[in-house]
């Protein structure tokens, strides 16, 4: 059976999604740029449905708009002290087959940042936007974000100014084998 | 700056993201339960908002049940084939909080799932669910699935029978710096 020959080494594979958590304190230190398009890259390799990608980004690293976000968002105070901070934006408008994905898409794409700077051994963390209008009208204004675009997530990020051991949120309970019942 | 530190090992990094592929070919061998479990333990490692984890998992491996979903569901034949298929359910009665995010929640479960499939060497895709109200049904009437559950997405996978070259999605155009113009 194939579970033979990665017994030993499936735990290692595994750590960084089980190791991942959310990390809202940092040093007082930059980030290259170049490291930030590592993570949006790591976010574009999603997959989305009908690969119609539906997404654009906004890396934010600017102190005086990162303190806007910490000020404007109420569960973004730790942008003042952030490296960047991303904002994964959806295209509704590229969905030309009435999917209703892109959120889904949207939040591929996030989920993949958030792992790729952890990996990396950044902290960082997700702010939720969308749906919520006041939270997306935030980010239009402090970002000039066309209208027809979503501002959809943001991953705060920096050097890590904290450690958390792994958060196991694993509950067999909730596994149903074939059927639910 | 922190780049200098990390430039060498950051490609390797991030492989796990940028070489993984849609994989719709799998070997005509079965996958321990255990190894299953893992894919699903890496999933339940995702965030959620306000830590709600509103998410269930049903994991089909039996052969008539992978054919029924293979005979129905337009895009998901290649279940025929395959080692298994694990439902990412939702519970929006979870969502206390009238948030609205439990979809993106649970496609950040699907990400981590379809990624942890890659990493351990599996091939695996993505199949969409939610909000197709039919492609809902599918899964509702072949797992009987309660009312109140929503089958949110599909991750089918096996031992490849494929291999795929990494497809470079970057698009640096779609990236904004602290402004969108």
């Amino acid at each position: 059976m194939f579970f033979e020959f990665i017994e030993e080494v499936i735990m290692n594979d595994l750590d960084v999604f089980l190791s991942r958590r959310s990390i809202r304190r940092y040093k007082q230190e930059s980030i290259e740029p170049d490291v930030m398009i590592q993570l949006v890259k790591a976010g574009m390799a999603a997959p989305s449905a009908f690969n119609q990608q539906p997404w654009e980004f906004v890396i934010v690293h600017e102190t005086k708009l990162l303190e806007k976000i910490a000020k404007l968002h109420p569960f973004a105070s730790m942008a003042r002290y952030a490296a960047g901070f991303i904002i994964v934006c959806g295209l509704p408008k590229k969905d030309t087959l009435l999917l209703d994905m892109w959120p889904q898409d949207c939040a591929a794409v996030t989920e993949n940042v958030l792992l790729a700077a952890h990996k990396i051994g950044l902290g960082a963390v997700w702010i939720g936007i969308y749906p919520n209008e006041k939270h997306m009208s935030i980010f239009k204004k402090v970002c000039h974000i066309p209208k027809e675009v979503i501002p959809f997530s943001g991953v705060c990020f920096g050097i890590p100014d904290t450690e958390k051991p792994p958060a196991d949120r694993f509950d067999e309970s909730r596994i149903h084998w074939n059927s639910w019942e």
